[in-house]
């Protein structure tokens, strides 16, 4: 397979999906709408997973795990909930096979469920039937719960990572004795969220509070991170919701407070997904293929040799296996390949379709003069420095590369941030610059339908501490407080 | 709740049953046969996934994801894995719920798949299906991938963890260019199991083979390790099996060997499951409640102060916080219990439930002697210890712990072993004193299912390295050149 990728100038889209399958991310699997993580993929997930656990682990969560499936009568309890969740599901009705008359096997049809059974698309119901078992007085609260798990909602229009039917995540769920006490909860996870994306993704990110229109179905306030992309499309990448009483009442789940009082419990949920890995794609990566944050790479550096005859490998082999522990001993990952089933130049290539943040080659003239020569993915700038202490600057430079990343990416962001004032701007700036588009609006629900109709660019947030600024609606003229956000969206 | 739990010798299922409940590792939930892991138990088996994560990793595996759904096509194409597995499934059939005339929601029959989708009961099928595109030459082998993962099997009878619809577990799949390379690889997984099983859980297993009966469905060889629980019923610890070239040949995968020669690429797979939760619990657990071995505690050592008035908590804290410190810094995990909603009897008596291997209580003598109580969970014997240096004398207790915990399985195993070598004595020893019986066996599926008919006695299994010795088959007095391993189990 060629690792030529498609230009990101002349297609984006394809150009991501190319990415995607030739640097052994992922790939569309034999169950529409359902992808294969690979290998190479999985371990940038493994590593986000560990980085998130530890951040919900720190702040006093801990793990458990529900059923995967949700009786349908589930979804009717939460009138809001069913209205936004419950109907592109994926949906049990038999629990049997039996062999068919041609050797071909059949759903066995006397093998029908009472009730129909739903492959979870999120998991309030099921978590808030459960905790009505758990919760009976203020002691057994507050409940600071996380599950990492798949989850399924039928799309019929998919993309790698982005929007797939089956994806993975981590959904918390928390219940508490105050309102004030849920909100504060809510807000935690969306900053550990922001800190996650800002420190070892290298995505800078704008936090903020959905409008009514966007919040998750269930929710009385939805909080988001909202990254934008080099195409000029924003992506949400976390969302942290306040829950208000609503799975409560609808699960019946009451407390008694130290006064003895009965009331029913407050809750909060929050998440993130593998579409994480589409953001982190499209964030950094080049017409060369990806590039990774050094904290989420699979492995930081890789080595190659450049030799000619089993000797001179030997030798070269030697100095590596030196530079190696030594780089490992400060927590470097690092990858020797001397396969001699390829070329130097084939497995520069591969590294750099693959993201590796640095790149080590090292010749007979290295050997002579003591050097080697390293390259860094980020910004493709190659330098030829001593072997003497070389742990201690590939340390340095894998910082530098982190902060790099995220610097690009927030000039990126910022260059693509715009103000329109009137709606024929706004609409010309969506069309000929894409990005964030900051603007007016009277904050009702009909004048944000109309213009994502129109343009199809939505809210993406309302920034948390907002600047007050008086002005008028784009679309209606009417007065307005403050601008919000607008993208169009992944 | 109350803390009692049943006793073992009176009803050992009941005991188990409210130990599993009580200790707050699982739960029944909404969904028939369907568990919710609590969070206490479900930091045990995270603790199980990190050990045995990073014995895959340190043995060259990598973790990858595939789909939960399989299309139903797919097991009709390797006959002998259609027999044993895709009968009892979940049965996708629709992909989306509409309001119905009454409020509640429906399944919209409109929306109704080509073809079903079964929810994993293992994945042997889709994973070898998207092998195929993986591999096209030895360059490309081995694959060593596990996935970490939910699965499906409809059961109608269940008992948490032991058997349950759905459960959690690791399944491996590799595929390798020769046989004696995939049987060496179904080898070194079965030596991880036990490995695991032996220094992690302090549970002592046979390593064996199964017969051509009992063997997973489609492979050649099915190698297992064989616990006994303390009711003398014996328990499935993990499989590893040589899958041959059935799946390679059922999914048409084949490779180019160096010399150019094409062939079917040879497979395994492995896994251990949720199950390993019901093994720990019932080879170690007393009628006090659950016994921890000390690796796989969520914490290790519980600290509770006995005081009078704040006064003297303050200063017990302060002594605590050193000796919690000094602990940490050896690995040891602690936890300080210092509520004041709960006497110092109540929590003895939960953290004895709870399985915590080591209890350390101080109170205001302690303070004047400079000492502390030890109690160990194990053999509930406790001791007075001087302060100084008590994270050393922690550290050596706890290893202590893990050492006994398997020497007292291994004891209980070998009282538990038991010769029989007429079917009557057979017989009896099933029903009198239940454990492994060795006995001689014609080697016939026939007389295998006879026994087990009869007595509900099956072959756990073969050995490694089985001592020869002639004999008469205990059922059909033929020639028999060993003994196997019987029991009636879980």
């Amino acid at each position: 397979m060629s690792k030529e990728l498609s230009k990101r100038e002349e297609n984006y889209s394809e150009w991501y999906n190319e990415l995607v399958v030739k640097a052994d991310l992922a790939e569309h699997s034999a169950v529409k709408g359902c992808m294969v993580i690979k290998p190479y993929g999985y371990a940038i997930w493994e590593k986000m997973q560990q980085a998130l656990d530890k951040m919900f682990k720190d702040t006093g969560h801990v793990n458990a795990y529900f059923p995967l499936f949700i009786p349908k009568s589930f979804f009717s309890k939460e009138a809001s909930h069913v209205e936004g969740f419950a109907k592109e599901c994926a949906v049990v009705t038999h629990y049997r096979l039996k062999n068919g008359e041609n050797g071909e096997i059949v759903v066995d049809e006397t093998a029908k469920l009472d009730e129909e059974l739903i492959v979870r698309p999120t998991s309030e119901t099921i978590i808030w039937n459960t905790y009505k078992g758990w919760i009976q007085s203020y002691r057994d609260l507050p409940i600071l719960v996380n599950q990492w798990a798949n989850v399924v909602r039928w799309e019929m229009r998919t993309r790698l990572f982005l929007r797939t039917t089956e994806f993975l995540w981590q959904e918390g769920h928390t219940a508490h004795a105050t309102a004030a006490e849920a909100i504060a909860e809510t807000e935690q996870m969306l900053n550990v969220y922001a800190e996650f994306a800002e420190k070892w993704m290298s995505i800078p990110v704008i936090k903020g509070i959905k409008t009514p229109n966007e919040r998750f179905a269930g929710a009385l306030e939805t909080y988001c991170i909202e990254a934008l992309m080099q195409d000029g499309k924003a992506l949400q990448a976390g969302t942290s919701h306040f829950l208000g009483q609503n799975f409560a009442k609808a699960f019946d789940v009451k407390f008694a407070s130290k006064e003895g009082k009965q009331d029913y419990v407050w809750a909060t949920s929050w998440g993130v997904s593998t579409r994480l890995m589409g953001a982190l794609i499209m964030t950094h990566s080049d017409d060369k293929g990806l590039v990774l944050p050094p904290k989420l790479a699979p492995f930081q550096v890789v080595i190659v040799p450049i030799y000619k005859g089993e000797e001179q490998l030997a030798q070269i082999s030697e100095v590596v296996k030196k530079m190696k522990k030594a780089m490992e001993a400060k927590g470097i990952t690092v990858k020797y390949d001397d396969r001699d089933t390829q070329r130097p130049g084939w497995k520069f290539a591969e590294y750099e379709l693959k993201g590796v943040p640095v790149r080590i080659a090292i010749g007979a003239r290295d050997l002579e003069n003591g050097t080697v020569e390293v390259a860094r993915r980020d910004t493709m700038e190659k330098e030829t420095l001593q072997q003497a202490d070389i742990e201690t600057k590939i340390e340095h430079l894998l910082e530098q590369i982190q902060d790099n990343l995220f610097q690009k990416a927030l000039s990126m962001r910022e260059a693509k941030t715009y103000k329109a004032d009137t709606y024929e701007e706004f609409k010309q700036v969506l069309e000929a610059t894409p990005g964030f588009v900051l603007a007016h609006w009277d904050g009702t629900a009909e004048t944000e339908q109309k213009i994502k109709e129109e343009t199809k660019a939505t809210i993406r947030c309302i920034p948390l501490n907002n600047k007050q600024e008086a002005g008028t609606c784009i679309y209606s003229g009417k007065p307005s407080t403050q601008r919000v956000v607008f993208a169009r969206a992944y």
